[in-house]
């Protein structure tokens, strides 16, 4: 299943993209929160979407998509965790993940605007692959990690670099501005990937192709990631895990270059569809 | 008022201490979230309290205590915040306030247990101020900050040093362990305080005191922070801010010293109560 949601920021409504087509689940009565992950409620989904598929309702291609799964407990995310990017960042390679945590209120919809917090000069892209977690992961073992993914999911980790680096702080300071996450446009359920060590990760500015890799350069994967993240905190149903971006963002290009107000990011991943930000000024 | 919430974890149910008395608000019929905040709770409890005073049923002192707000959005916290703790850590002062994100599954009630994570040898210990949010604040002056306090509470921020400082990520790590945010005994509304900026604030493990301290001595003050803070990020109602430890803390001791199972870490605050946690092995 590919899982949506539609409506106004705050106020989105489930739907499903079914043959390249998006259908409204209005009447399914629950959001794709943690309530509904917790419950087993993908399985209740599928029995749902197998009996209605005849009757769902189409929606306008104008409607806007918000981030596919409501606000979670948290945002963890692995830094540095392609070679060729933690190179670029002059950071040198991690023996063991980078972890930092973003904030949730920065979470938006996949083609919602970025916006530049003000002050700002150096706010950057990283499109990644994210996971979202299926159910209370603590010490879990990395064979384990597969049954504790709800799905695969496409993330721009918005980053100002100024604030990340520069600031005084963990980076956690320019990472979890406001719109920071744009999230979606579907959640993909393990089914409809066949290999998602294996995907084509883009990301474009102003149609010009700046970052262009693929999730088989990870250099810890999926299933490591969950269970290195378990030992630390426990994962709830919902939460969200970003596996980190490839080489391409703009503080690692000669020179840097940073997001303006009007650039139009767009970002995909193979299996998980295509986002796309309009750049403006708080 | 002074808000509380008692009862099984994920069970919680609202309270109010009353003349050194536990009150029972169950049939006030909210729970102290976002949404309680974000619609002026507090001015509607005030109001139901006032004319339910007298049939408040109490609650038996066994009962446990959560953390006297549901779980928030984040938690944003200033690191070394106090001078003299800057300087035990032998991290230079802050020119501009440390941020960082503490997981929201890492909070537990006053008088849980901290459990040590499985291999765990640095837990240590972090007598804090907190101060949860009243209402959305994005881009907020340091004289409009008084506003958006819904109240204030004490936080022991415990923090595995080794996971913060030697695991090679941001200090999210090991900031972010479940249990390691016991909050409360309760939420003390603005009224209940006359000067925040005056508070003695000490912590004793198994009884001897090794924090001692005033948040008098903090570098970055509370209406301070939320202006910082709301630069980078919008704080929704029900966030909390921790505000930074005083010195005392184990790392700091020569030799260092760390929690183990079977210790006892007893905090306060002025006017904000106490706290008690044993340590115990996941």
């Amino acid at each position: 299943m590919l899982l949506i949601r539609h409506g106004q920021p705050g106020q989105e409504k489930p739907g499903l993209v079914l043959d390249g087509h998006r259908y409204d689940l209005s009447h399914f009565g629950e959001d794709f929160d943690e309530k509904f992950f917790a419950s087993d409620g993908l399985a209740r989904l599928a029995a749902f979407v197998d009996v209605q598929r005849e009757l769902l309702l189409p929606i306008p291609p104008t409607t806007r998509l918000g981030p596919p799964v409501a606000r979670p407990s948290k945002i963890v995310c692995a830094g540095l965790n392609y070679t060729d990017h933690a190179q670029e960042m002059n950071l040198g390679l991690p023996t063991e993940p980078v972890i930092f945590l973003k904030a949730t209120s920065s979470l938006s919809g996949p083609n919602d605007d970025i916006i530049l917090p003000r002050g700002s000069e150096k706010t950057d892209w990283e499109a990644e692959l994210a996971v979202v977690i299926r159910k209370r992961a603590s010490y879990v073992s990395e064979a384990e990690a597969a049954q504790y993914i709800a799905g695969y999911v496409l993330l721009n980790d918005v980053s100002e670099r100024a604030y990340q680096l520069e600031r005084g702080g963990t980076w956690d300071k320019g990472k979890g501005c406001d719109t920071f996450a744009p999230l979606g446009p579907w959640l993909a359920t393990p089914d409809e990937l066949l290999n998602p060590s294996r995907l084509k990760i883009w990301l474009s500015v102003n149609g010009e192709k700046v970052q262009d890799g693929n999730t088989a350069n990870l250099i810890f994967r999926v299933p490591y990631l969950i269970s290195y993240i378990s030992q630390f905190m426990t994962l709830l149903p919902g939460d969200i895990i970003s596996t980190g971006t490839p080489a391409g963002v703009g503080s690692g290009l000669k020179p840097p270059r940073y997001l303006k107000p009007g650039d139009v990011v767009e970002l995909g991943i193979e299996g998980l569809g295509s986002s796309r930000q309009v750049v403006r000024q708080a």
